[in-house]
């Protein structure tokens, strides 16, 4: 199992108060030579529809020496684990965790917003005082 | 200026060898709050139609501990450069290079090829013995 990140107890219980149900603590993502730990997976009930909606969650803290090479690091993890489940998952969205003093602060940088945009990271920002989720960006179909 | 790759000197050579003219060694990337540094830019004419065709390089010697996170690393630099490039000089062409063992080991396995295939990582690979291209992958257009 992966080291956990610092706000990996926070993260999951605002998922589970965001109505969402932990599957996976850590998620085994499996391609022909490679096994790899993204944080958590969790998987929401649409009412209406009865769909399933199915999420990958890759937590963040962003506390070494270095934002930008924990960004860099963050940024390529996301893509590593985006490629290899669009093949072998292609039902679930990837998101990236972090917390909400993070995202108030650098990752309102115009170069971040910007990689953000144009590599379309989907981000869910946490609150760790009250561990609830602040926000979902963009916003998962069932997270309404 | 940053910390310079073992390999730099190698992929220098092999780029003039190559008839590429290099013009920034680091090249900044400027956006808004940020200022990066690429190893290398290059250009090269193509002399039947006088078009001069440019590139960034990014020199990646994955010597650390462990394979895969030099990997994501690497990964991660390329997204965050290919994604400020395009806005900030988008006829540039963004390539990842490597020494051949790497190549030929490492980048032979199956997830890494996938992710280079589906992430659209431009791949540059080194000779250190003779300080030579071995090949570009894809071709840059004036690679002729």
């Amino acid at each position: 199992m992966p080291a956990t990140d610092a706000i990996h107890g926070a993260v999951k219980t605002a998922l589970i108060k965001d109505g969402w149900t932990i599957t996976d603590d850590p998620f085994t993502i499996k391609y022909e030579d490679a096994m790899l730990y993204a944080d958590l997976a969790a998987e929401r009930a649409l009412a209406a529809t009865k769909v399933e909606r199915r999420i990958v969650v890759e937590i963040k803290s962003f506390l070494g020496p270095s934002l930008y090479h924990d960004w860099e690091q963050a940024i390529g993890q996301y893509e590593v684990y985006r490629r290899l489940l669009q093949v072998t998952e292609p039902d679930r969205e990837l998101f990236l965790a972090i917390a909400s003093p993070v995202f108030h602060d650098f990752f309102q940088r115009k170069s971040v917003r910007l990689v953000v945009e144009l590599a379309q990271i989907n981000l869910v920002v946490i609150r760790l005082d009250t561990q609830e989720v602040e926000q979902w960006l963009p916003k998962p179909t069932t997270a309404n």
